[in-house]
């Protein structure tokens, strides 16, 4: 199974997705925080490093994987356009990268998707297409725009060209933080963690996975060998409400070293605390990956030194922050 | 009077203390952004440029101007420490400055003062003082622990060293951002807009002063001529409600090309729309000078194109947001 997800995509996948990327996306900052070093600090000396793709395109790291994959189109796809259903930060990625492109793009979004939201994928010159805010609903209207259009589906994590290319923040941060024992992403479908855990695997840097414990069939499937999917998710962490999918799974049950899970509560203190003590915008799912990066589980692992954490993004609603 | 105070402090002051400052405080990004370039490009094309103060020590510029005073002192004004009265970000940033330097510092604070800000001065090894929370009170507080202890008096605003410090975050944007025609920065008690204003001076660029409308001091002694002090400021700007002092009226006065007051209301939509776009966190002070860079009194001269604005901080109550 490993061999065959290795053949779907490989390390040298996310280095060519970097090039593509190249002067598309943000080469986002990796910034360090004193205060939050020493809150780590407790055991061991630690140093924490914080990829910031809430500074990146769309605000999410969502942008690299949805480029990447519209420009691994033929010209005949191109001409026809590209489809998919979300109401999250996968949607406003793929509307941007189509337009980067220049090719149309049709957004199926449930009708309960806030106006924000609706707007900001109208703002990259996308066409919303409404549904019933149910997965069928959903589907069954992609698929009916893919087949009047001729449109081609772009999944928001389960595809080779987005996994490679979600991967391509990790290996900005090895760069820019050198030496780090750990990386640890958020895991909701999968793909972030996915192409994280090539870099990880190519560098000899082990891999942690960060999820709600409101919505753990990562860490449920790792311990049960098998995939298992999600039953009535609930969680603040509104991106990380996915279960797996067929690419994504191996990679969590071979390359990710431990899947560890935190509650609500735990992400709210921390996101406050970051937004306090960085300035910096992160979303609850990024939140996750601070508060695991600051949970027992991590923090008694006296090898895990310096950490690179990813903040998958920075879109939140202001009206309603969680505290 | 122009002439009198150029012997005070000059410009090559802050040349001198941006070597001072040099891995003590943070250089901080400049950073742009599509979404707000646009909203100011109406008339002709602009870019917008912001130094990123809320990513400085203390989340605010005031450590510049707070460090160099200290650095500044005698070996014997040193042994006895220092002193000043704030509730704001002058109270940590000279707690931190005395701190890196070694010395005593006490801070007289009103009882009133919320119990976040009073810890943060005690986490950076100061003490706090108490006083009633009358500026009659401060003040004769502060006299008293200088007269027990030898302490140097350190102002927020009206010190040379503070406003030379304060200037090296102009000094270091120019560089950041070449061709500057324009930089915007808020004014309170006038120390940014100082040592800015004779960065501005040196380099040919025009300085312009944001100032909220309900405690508008500075607008109205430009108008008249002569000082004029605040009598009950009122505005969501906390960082902005002193008056202009002695040291720093001139520069307002003589280099400051304008004063652009903005309704709070417009600071509280720009506040907000900053950190939904950029993922910073920028406090209501800093969001006054972002919403007078998109004022009409600003946008209507085309001469400004390429505009700096100094995010004064980014300290917030994250319980008590504006909007």
């Amino acid at each position: 199974m490993t061999e065959s997800v290795e053949r779907v995509v490989t390390y040298h996948d996310v280095v060519a997705a970097s090039e593509r990327l190249f002067g598309q996306a943000h080469l986002t900052p990796t910034i360090s925080c004193k205060t939050l070093n020493k809150r780590a600090s407790q055991l061991v000396p630690r140093e924490l490093f914080f990829k910031c793709e809430n500074l990146q395109r769309v605000g999410a790291f969502k942008f690299r994987g949805a480029f990447n994959a519209v420009s691994q189109l033929s010209q005949g796809q191109l001409q026809c356009g590209v489809v998919t259903h979300s109401s999250g930060n996968h949607a406003q990625a793929l509307a941007l990268a189509a337009s980067l492109h220049d090719v149309p793009a049709w957004i199926v979004m449930p009708t309960s998707a806030p106006a924000i939201k609706r707007n900001a994928v109208i703002g990259y010159g996308a066409t919303v297409v409404d549904c019933e805010p149910t997965l069928a609903a959903r589907e069954s209207t992609a698929d009916r725009v893919q087949s009047e259009t001729g449109a081609t589906f772009i999944h928001p994590f389960n595809n080779p060209h987005v996994i490679a290319g979600q991967g391509t923040a990790a290996l900005e941060m090895i760069y820019q933080a050198s030496g780090l024992d750990l990386i640890i992403a958020p895991v909701g479908g999968g793909g972030l963690i996915s192409g994280t855990a090539l870099v990880g695997e190519y560098h000899g840097i082990d891999i942690v996975a960060a999820e709600p414990s409101g919505a753990d069939d990562a860490a449920r499937s790792k311990a049960a060998g098998k995939i298992l999917p999600l039953t009535g998710p609930n969680s603040i962490a509104d991106g990380l409400l996915t279960s797996l999918g067929e690419l994504t799974w191996p990679f969590v049950r071979d390359h990710v070293k431990q899947v560890v899970t935190v509650e609500d509560s735990a992400t709210i203190e921390v996101m406050q605390y970051f937004w306090e003590r960085t300035k910096q915008i992160i979303e609850p799912s990024a939140a996750v990956a601070v508060a695991v990066a600051l949970s027992n589980e991590v923090l008694s692992n006296p090898r895990w030194r310096r950490i690179g954490v990813i903040l998958s993004g920075g879109n939140v609603d202001l009206q309603r922050l969680p505290w």
